[in-house]
């Protein structure tokens, strides 16, 4: 079974807490860049300076299974799943070699961002939606 | 209808990022700073030097509704809630004055962690459950 | 002797590394957090949205002299100081009750910063400068 | 001439700020990163759980000379300088294809830090730092 794009990092010094783990809220980075080295695999960029659009979160959760510490290499498994209208989402799965680290997910929408507007949520550009689904299951 | 412990904060520069909004990931941060000055209202603290204890989180959610910008001051209010014999939950919900910003929860164990043992999950410690049940509810 | 204006912090969770201590880089976002409040202690934000201008840093530096730890309250002194007429420059000492924590320094530019162009340094606004000297010697 | 020790990295969306460009401390993370990476080039580590040992940073420094921006990649170089009997430096050089981004430096000592002791400054050890500087100019 296809887990989805695989992007590869090792955790850094500034990553880990006092406890000694990586500190929780870095999970929720490391999905992110895992999302956008999917969107440059796709040919695409999230985001241009001085653009007017966007792709700002609606929601973010996380499943820790196990922790992660200093220079442990892991891989973060991302895939396209439950594209609606309005909104996409992503599905992770952290693995370090045979240890299930955890699953999260990150569900966002496409929006217009003009100066003194508020955010209005549009239709999601299908041809990248296609392109970021066949860029994960390749 | 009471909406737990108030904590407040200022977004900081170092919090956003090129979108101009405060990052995605701050947001867990915002909750965990909440959960801690509520230790800390309850004459608790979550971490000391050299423990052989900790409380890692299981799971972390953040369901987004309206974004932070630049020093913005909001209120993170923090409850203890969904508590079992070996997991306690927080709910959070953020505002900035009549706005909603989001709501999130963190789920979390009580764990022993002796060096070159994996974390074994204990049984919440009854006293400190109360404190802080007590602490969100005042 | 005058120590600047004065803003004071905790340490949190995040801001700490397995070695148990605040992260070397923690320090240079305490100072800019302390340099912020100063701005808005002299009426000022250093940065709005969709701007045109801007200050970036050209150097910054901290020698450290005692660590600090989670839950830790201390203060930030800011002072500014050798001002040119392109460049300013602001002094940090932190204190944690009478310990002396460590000092540091950013020198800063006013800049342009238009789409598609390069940063351009402009004389600093003498009103600006005024006005944070004197908010720093209140 | 030689650079010393390449470190290869790409900006990361987390690390910029709402100016557009990545943040200024996030400069003494990546020289951090490029330093822990000539560690295990020189097949060593910095930091083991639970060791009674560490190095902890006297000063650090940048100058900044061009911005960088989100999905950017550059070179951090790294070299050993400095050494006096219980104090190490470390220069670094970031680069971004033709382009100089800023130079900094990493002072650092070597210190034994057993619980409720404060830290005590010791000799570098001889064969660490004999190491660190192959490894900077293989």
């Amino acid at each position: 079974m296809a887990r989805g794009f695989a992007y590869h990092r090792r955790v850094q010094f500034a990553d880990t807490d006092l406890a000694g783990l990586v500190h929780f809220s870095m999970f929720f980075r490391y999905m992110e860049e895992a999302e956008h080295a999917l969107w440059r695999a796709a040919g695409l960029t999230i985001a241009r300076a001085g653009e007017l659009t966007g792709w700002p979160r609606l929601a973010a959760s996380f499943e820790f299974k196990a922790p992660l510490r200093f220079e442990e290499e892991f891989e973060i498994y991302v895939s396209v799943t439950h594209v609606t209208r309005k909104t996409m989402e992503y599905e992770f799965r952290i693995e370090r070699g045979e240890i299930h680290v955890g699953d999260g997910r990150i569900k966002t929408a496409f929006v217009s961002k003009r100066p003194n507007e508020p955010m209005k949520i549009l239709e999601l550009p299908a041809d990248i939606v296609e392109r970021l689904r066949a860029a994960a299951t390749d």
